[in-house]
């Protein structure tokens, strides 16, 4: 038996709620595949906020730092939302942390359960009978975090920059994960106009030399927003920088109609990762039990198969969620006619029972 | 009468096809609101480059000079995609027209045409009786423009800047197109994470005081990306910086499904004003006289609106279409069984006709 030492933020809203599923998965889990885990709790968030003054306290960053993964809930809440920006839950935790920890390869699948296709927003003969994409985007670079940044009461400034590493080391995350998939990646850039995105597709084009099995191909940011709405299966893997990666990968998400679906890592160099659902903190729905918890019991599996190398415990998970929705049980989200509504803990029990 | 000088510049591709159409329905058009209009040709994009060296020729420059306005077809073609980013039709001739004539307010109307809402990749459900939504997209700063730019082999860097006039006067106009319309202004920015959105952000607050008939929401380009495919109907006016007006624009243009419908405007203080159809130059049915000329037949509405004060003249154009298809007539793009396929001489003919 090997131990991993796990430290769990539940955050706000529905995070604490569908937290404690995933916790029930892990449980049962882990111990299948020889592992144990030690977890630490700690505030972040409108709970950090709250609790110490910070949405991010230095006591969380330390249970960070012992830990060997990031479980994140959701963040963030109308409570705290008059907060200067720096100090509110999602931005004060969260780049922090992708900062401090290195967590430079966010990867965000958008995948089309079978059984959910309905929940598409478009067209069944648009989406087709699969849908799986994966956005990988650069996460501690870029205009997130470039230098020189300001602003006074005339004029306001943000420098993005990418340097030939920076964009060479996630380049390869996505040539590596396309190698596992359909073996395409479409580099996400506007080299029309920006000189960054100019050495971004040079740089992609020379990481593409070692990956002869993968097909590379180079998409506007622009033209790839449209192409996401109106011929989403032609894409595989998706590689953005940090800002554009944003924006595709929300629009991506909501292709698939199922948000309280879709798990994300950010992941450092070596096996240290943050795991969190793609959804936000729904504080509409908290505290009432009915929240999704599938999107934080996926985010749990990628943590078994990126930060502890369980690729099959992560694969026991997905078909034991598949065969939970083939069952009919859904949560209010992703309810439609003729299923059964579930809540929050049933739908992490009947989990728990497929597996 | 009063005389008003036009520069035309039909470009590449299906430029030249469609721009044929649009002078049609100008010479109908113009002499019934007591127009003259002197016209003056001139070479754009590949056409530049190809008879007088470059994407943006100066003799066409000076004719842009001596015009009121100018009405643009569309540049690019796989002919002229491996030249250096800023020799291409598209960067080389559209950047610098911008920049030269001051053309800070892009207008990109994504509107579904009655007739044609099963075109739109979104579920019936989704799109609604009516979808009209006015991108009102920052066109001369931001990170377009902004100071310093460069790279070398090992980095490569932009500047997104704002300063406070800037926005002020975008967001004016933003204002002044809401209260013809829905009287609702989603204002895009991603104030969580850049300096320039905090100022945006603030400022057109600011602005909004100038017109309390009218309802100001801020919402961020992510979640912007998302919502338009979530729910689409809930826009009005978007405001957008340059950037996120390129990418969110095209999103909306491609969620009509009919992007051979959609004309913009790009407008500078006064009345001058460039108007070019929303999709390019469709190099794969290029000659055949098949194409949609309906966007730019549209574009020439828009400059009679905008340019010359006519919004009559806009108006009767617009319903002339909507009677050709309420007809039945559509080109290849838009033709669903039941309908008549035209080409792109018999759309135009019957436009004249209706009008
Ligand atoms: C909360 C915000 C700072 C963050 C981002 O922009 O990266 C969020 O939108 C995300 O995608 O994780
Ligand atoms: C061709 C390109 C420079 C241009 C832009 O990015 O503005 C185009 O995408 C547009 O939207 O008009």
């Amino acid at each position: 038996t090997k131990t991993k030492k796990i430290a769990i933020l539940p955050g706000d809203g529905i995070g604490p709620e569908v937290m404690a599923e995933a916790e029930k998965i892990l449980d049962v889990v882990a111990p299948r595949y020889g592992l144990s885990l030690e977890k630490r709790r700690a505030n972040v968030g409108g709970a950090g906020i709250d609790a110490e003054g910070k949405a991010l306290p230095d006591s969380t960053v330390e249970t960070c730092r012992w830990a060997d993964a990031i479980l994140f809930g959701s963040v963030g809440g109308p409570k705290w939302e008059n907060l200067p920006p720096d100090e509110q839950p999602e931005r004060g935790a969260l780049l922090p942390l992708r900062k401090l920890f290195g967590l430079y390869a966010n990867l965000r699948p958008a995948i089309i359960f079978p059984q959910l296709k309905d929940a598409s927003p478009l067209k069944p003969e648009v989406i087709g009978d699969r849908f799986d994409v994966l956005v990988v985007r650069e996460l501690t670079g870029g205009i997130y975090f470039g230098q020189p940044k300001g602003r006074d009461a005339e004029r306001g400034f943000d420098t993005l920059v990418y340097t030939k590493p920076e964009i060479e080391r996630i380049a390869h995350v996505a040539f590596k994960a396309a190698r596992l998939r359909d073996k395409k990646v479409t580099s996400i850039d506007k080299a029309n106009v920006l000189a960054s995105m100019v050495l971004w597709r040079e740089v992609v084009t020379g990481v593409a030399k070692d990956y002869p099995d993968v097909e590379l191909n180079h998409m506007y940011v622009d033209n790839a927003a449209m192409q996401l709405v109106k011929n989403p299966r032609q894409f595989d893997v998706l590689l953005c920088g940090n800002m554009f990666g944003d924006i595709l990968s929300d629009e991506a998400s909501m292709i698939t109609g199922s948000l309280g679906m879709l798990p994300s890592a950010s992941l450092a160099e070596g096996s240290f990762g943050l795991y969190e659902p793609s959804g936000g903190s729904a504080p509409d729905i908290a505290g009432q039990g009915i929240a999704n918890p599938i999107a934080q019991i996926l985010s749990a599996g990628m943590m078994l198969k990126y930060s502890f190398g369980l690729s099959e415990a992560y694969d026991a998970i997905y078909q034991a969620i598949e065969s939970v929705l083939a069952q009919g049980l859904r949560t209010g989200d992703i309810m439609t006619p003729g299923c059964t509504r579930v809540n929050t803990k049933e739908m992490g029990d009947a989990i728990v029972r497929a597996l």
